[in-house]
Order: structure tokens, then sequence, then C-alpha cells
């Protein structure tokens, strides 16, 4: 696997230094190298908090993120301030009922129900940080779920650990059906702009 | 204040990570820069654990600590991975049960009984880690007492705060009686470099 670098992005209070960490642990008990970190300066005191994990197969040697792969924003001020001037190549997932002005985008933009989700299913929003871990890591494609999981019961405060795998696998799930998706949008522009299904390889030999 | 690193090493489960974290965000309360990260890779799956902190009154344009000021040690394999080949002015803070073979240092090492008090005042090492923290950051100067506190509270475990404040309190003031002891001696040594009281300027005017 190539480095794989991620943005957290939020407000103080949304648990999203804590999701960092256990993306970092799933990272290590799949066998990575990882590197963590929060950096808060002035600018962080404005409210946007972020929070940035690296996984990667070899030896991470500056451990900041530099050109992020995956962007999740869980407020509208996060948004303006990391979910802007990306690559087209980044994924950006932003909370729908958080962040509601976004700038249109190419591709890769994911409006998705992270906050409402933990609303619905557990009356409050304090898993939302869970959820959206679960969605990141499954668009990731580089952790298997049991690295996920355990993670995420070493980590979960002490009588949540349930609701939080709960609020994981509700995760995991939105983040397959949204990439899902995006697979099948994928194809069909590719069959479109190559004029024929040959180039897809598949009715070749 | 000028910058200060700070490494905090263990073994994984005795919440240094967590530490770190409420160093860092007392260093928020307190009006600072701060980066705060862990590192994980081939070397950290053999036991030993390490969280890292950096203050200051800067921007932190590289967020690695790379000339630890404090290295907190509370385990005997974190000491030999990382209390050895410090710089002479590097505060080295060991626990005195866990790290029991120490090589010899002519100043800056302070072997504290950090895990043993959480254990005889709460009937667990659980707390340990806010003992330590609250050692780290009275012998730091850089941060008050307030703002650590107000860390401790927000970042506790539920239900756990009050027992979090009272180990902070222990570890406080175990760091500034080991302060106090190393300033006693060093008057002293110099007293008796300098052959006089004068030169201290207590006698001067």
């Amino acid at each position: 696997m190539a480095k794989q670098e991620f943005l957290l992005t939020g407000t103080g209070g949304q648990g999203l230094i804590l999701a960092a960490i256990m993306l970092a642990e799933a990272g290590i008990n799949a066998g990575q190298n990882v590197a963590q970190s929060q950096s808060y300066g002035p600018e962080a005191r404005g409210g946007a908090s972020r929070a940035e994990v690296i996984l990667g197969n070899e030896a991470i040697y500056y451990p900041k993120v530099e050109k992020p792969d995956f962007v999740l924003t869980l407020s509208q001020e996060a948004y303006k301030k990391y979910g802007l001037h990306l690559t087209e190549e980044a994924i950006l997932i932003v909370d729908n009922s958080q962040v509601t002005e976004v700038k249109p985008r190419s591709k890769n933009l994911y409006s998705l129900p992270i906050t409402k989700t933990a609303r619905t299913q557990f009356g409050s929003e304090q898993s939302a940080n869970v959820v959206a871990l679960g969605v990141v890591a499954s668009m990731s494609r580089s952790i298997p779920w049991e690295n996920v999981m355990l993670a995420v019961q070493q980590r979960a405060p002490r009588g949540t650990a349930e609701r939080n795998i709960k609020a994981l696998e509700l995760g995991w799930q939105m983040g397959r059906d949204a990439e899902a998706k995006l697979e099948t949008r994928r194809c069909q522009n590719e069959v479109m702009s190559s004029g024929g299904i040959n180039e897809l390889g598949l009715e070749q030999e």
C-alpha cells in the first residue's frame, strides 16, 4: 500500500482526535507504520480542529500531512479551512447537516449523513466521530474491518464499546455504499468516454 | 517562553497518549502553540510506547521532538530506548518502581514514585498517567496549574474527573518537591564552587 494521508477536521468536542487515534491504532493492528498528530496554533483557537493520520508500509520520515488523500469535515468552518484547495484526487467527505455550503467539485465529494446517523441511532451526536471513522476507514481500503473494530474496542471510553462498534458498523457501511455509487458512476463514465466496453477489458481474449 | 519538547514513554496501556493530549490542551489553554504526536513503527510494536508534545510561543514548523527537554519513562524498556543518549540538560523523570536499573547521571535525573502513588491512593495504577502529567507539567514551569487542571477535567473519561484531578495534584506536588530539592542542591554547589555567597548576589548593594 502506498502512503495514505488523512485529515479529520471539525470543531473541538466532536471527538476527532480520538477518532484519529483509533484510525492510527487500527493501522498498527494491520501491521502498518503510522504517524498521528495534532497541531494547535493561534489559528486553531478559532474553533476549527484538525487531527492527522499517515499510514504506510514504509518508514514515515515527515510526520505531517502534506497532500491529504482523505479529508473529513464535520463543520462548515472546518470545510472553509481545510476542504478547499485540495487536489482533484483527494477524497473529500463532508457531513451533510453540518456542512451545507459546498463548492461543487467534479469528483470525489461525498456529502454523508454522519452526525444525523449518530443522532438517529443513539439519540445524540456523541458517536458521530466513530461513524466518521467507519466511513473513512472503509473508503481507504487499507485496513481490514477486524483491525478497526479492535482499535475502537480498545479506545472507546469505558461502557461505550458496544455503542461505538455499532457506530463503526454504520459508518463502514455508509463508506462502502458511497464508494459503490462512485464505482458505478466511474464505470459509466469510462464506458461513455471510451465509446465502448472493449477498453475496460471486459471482452478481451 | 522558549520552545519546550516533551517525550512521554512507557508501555501501551499506561495512558501516555491521553496524558500527552492533556498536556497539549493545557498548553492551548495557556495560550501557547502546541504540536502533539505519536509515531508508531515496527520498533513501536516491541512494547515501548512514545508520545510527544512541543509547546512554544512561536509557530512550530517541525512538529517532531528532536532534542527533548523533558523525558518521562514509566517502564524499563522505554528507559532503555529513550532514556539514554540524552543531553545533560534534559530532565529525565523515571518511575522508581518500574525503572529500577538506571545509568548514573550527574544531574537532572529524578526517580519518583509515580505508579506507586497511584496504586496507594486509588488502589490501581490507572491514574499513574495523570500523576506523571502533574510531575512533568509542574517541572516544566510553563503552564499555570489552572490550565492543566482544566485540560484534565475536559479529557478525563466520564466519571473519573475527580480522581484524576486528585492524581494531578499529587503529581504536581511531587514535581515541585523534586525541583525544590534540586534547587537546594544547586545552590549548595554554587556556594561551594564560588567559595562564598557574594557571587549569588545575596549580599550585594
